[in-house]
């Protein structure tokens, strides 16, 4: 079986290695490269029966699906597939599949690169020996990991591995998760309640997906719990958190928060949180490794090879 | 058994925290501070039977050691003891100690932070988004440490905790050392000959002692074997190095060479290899936390409880 055209909206040649456009061009007949405000657009669509897509700048609303007769199949390149109608999909037989979990150990490596930074104030003493300044003597009193308290909230993929590289470090690992989680809790971690957990770690990291019952968790009296000089890393959606509380707290300077600044920030939000010094911001760059770029290919490309074989992996709707 | 009275050199109240200076105050019946240049230095030291010093600032010599005549003990507070002629106290039954090896872990977490930083760019992302652009359209192609080759060069004290953790982050892991780590190799780590380590691991972190065996081993036969886009860590004297032919090898560009720049590099040395991208130099905070000063007090008060009840630790001489 394969697809008769498929179109890609804004999937470029560059954006997949030589050898999946291979794999890929076994799996169709023909393909066409449109632009989202390409005029053509329409004209192009007639054999159309497959789409692949990034997901986040064209929507593919109903208009565009009805526009489409002979669609079976949106192959998403992301994990995150809000700007298409799946639903509609669905009503009309079309299947939506995305790539959930390929930045697992590429989000779970940074949170230690970032807590490291700000540890050892790496980011001040690279700059300060460019300069040519080697003292150390403003280096003095800095903290290690090992030893520490270490609180994971949300146990999945990420939280799993960010687990791992605790305890390779020799931190002692606490996680909250709506499941125990045995496999982790055998390799030394330790279940622990919300409550508890950010009111007696030194690290917290924060992995839970967004969704109605987690938005907001880290709410306002949870924050007030944070011990002093917490380093509280959280790399995953800001939602989780009650951003005026964890603005008053940062206000009293006694805590770090590290995020990286995804969409889901506004701008306002953004300004606010930067004038705090013990806010510390990185671009989303938790994602952007090689490793990760092709496992997100990897698993793209499946998803369309399952499809065609009747068993679709990744499906969302 | 308490001594009469301690001098301490170059040694001050704050470096010290108020519980080990307790626990001194119980082991000398006087204790006399003096800057290295007093002018009146000779007159206080009639009664010295201990000198306590950083050993780094002033050199304690065969005259000094003269003009005390009940010395009895002296107390490096640091690791290195190259100021002391500590043949020569030995040759007047002065004991000498220093304090090894209590920044192990402190110098093992530095090499994931300096690696993170680099692999990940965290500088650079860091002012970026200070600046308030958020973009990670430039920081894509970043690696990571999961399942590459890490190789270690010397598995004393540091390089089993390096081991440690890059087990951790899941790298294979491989060791050069005089000899073969049982304990680590159980853990999952693998032996290896300096020519294979260096020609086939991404990651090489450098932890020899230096010594006439060591000086210069990693000399320019291995640095041109070195494969392709390698991340090297040298915390460790840069004397293991042949700094000439890693010069030459940085002029490429296809290799990234991560130091901390202590005093052991001249300061034309700094110059010249600062001059390549690829190479980045820290200040020494390697040494600098919290927790490694804590231990750093504790043995060295250690050391002097230890001399007096008869069992000197840590003597060098």
């Amino acid at each position: 079986m394969k697809f008769k055209k498929i179109l890609f909206l804004e999937i470029k040649k560059e954006n997949l290695e030589p050898h999946f456009w291979k794999r890929i061009d076994e799996l169709s007949e023909d393909k066409v490269f449109l632009s989202v405000d390409d005029p053509n657009i329409k004209s192009n669509l007639t054999s159309v029966d497959c789409i692949c897509t990034k997901g986040f700048v064209k929507k593919i609303d109903k208009e565009i699906i009805d526009s489409i007769p002979n669609l079976r199949y949106i192959g998403v390149l992301a994990t995150g597939y809000g700007k298409i109608d799946a639903e509609y999909a669905a009503a009309k037989g079309v299947v939506v599949t995305n790539v959930p979990g390929y930045a697992t150990n590429a989000v779970a490596e940074l949170v230690f690169g970032v807590i490291l930074e700000r540890l050892r104030d790496l980011s001040r003493a690279k700059n300060q020996a460019a300069g040519g300044n080697y003292s150390e003597s403003t280096f003095f009193n800095t903290s290690e990991i090992k030893g520490k308290k270490f609180g994971i909230i949300g146990l999945g993929r990420i939280g799993s591995r960010v687990a791992e590289i605790a305890l390779g470090f020799g931190a002692e690992v606490f996680y909250f998760d709506r499941n125990r989680k045995k496999e982790i809790e055998n390799k030394g971690a330790k279940f622990s309640d919300l409550e508890r957990l950010v009111s007696t770690c030194d690290f917290i990291a924060i992995h839970l997906v967004l969704n109605k019952e987690t938005e907001n968790i880290i709410n306002s009296s949870l924050i007030q719990k944070i011990r002093s000089r917490t380093v509280i890393v959280n790399l995953a959606p800001n939602e989780l958190v009650d951003l005026k509380a964890l603005e008053e707290r940062l206000a009293m300077g006694d805590i770090t928060y590290i995020l990286d600044h995804s969409d889901e920030l506004s701008q306002e939000q953004a300004v606010k949180l930067s004038k705090h010094k013990n806010c510390i911001m990185y671009p989303p760059i938790g994602y952007t490794t090689k490793e990760a770029s092709i496992i997100k290919q990897e698993i793209f490309v499946q998803n369309i090879e399952n499809f065609l074989k009747g068993s679709p992996t990744n499906k969302v709707n």
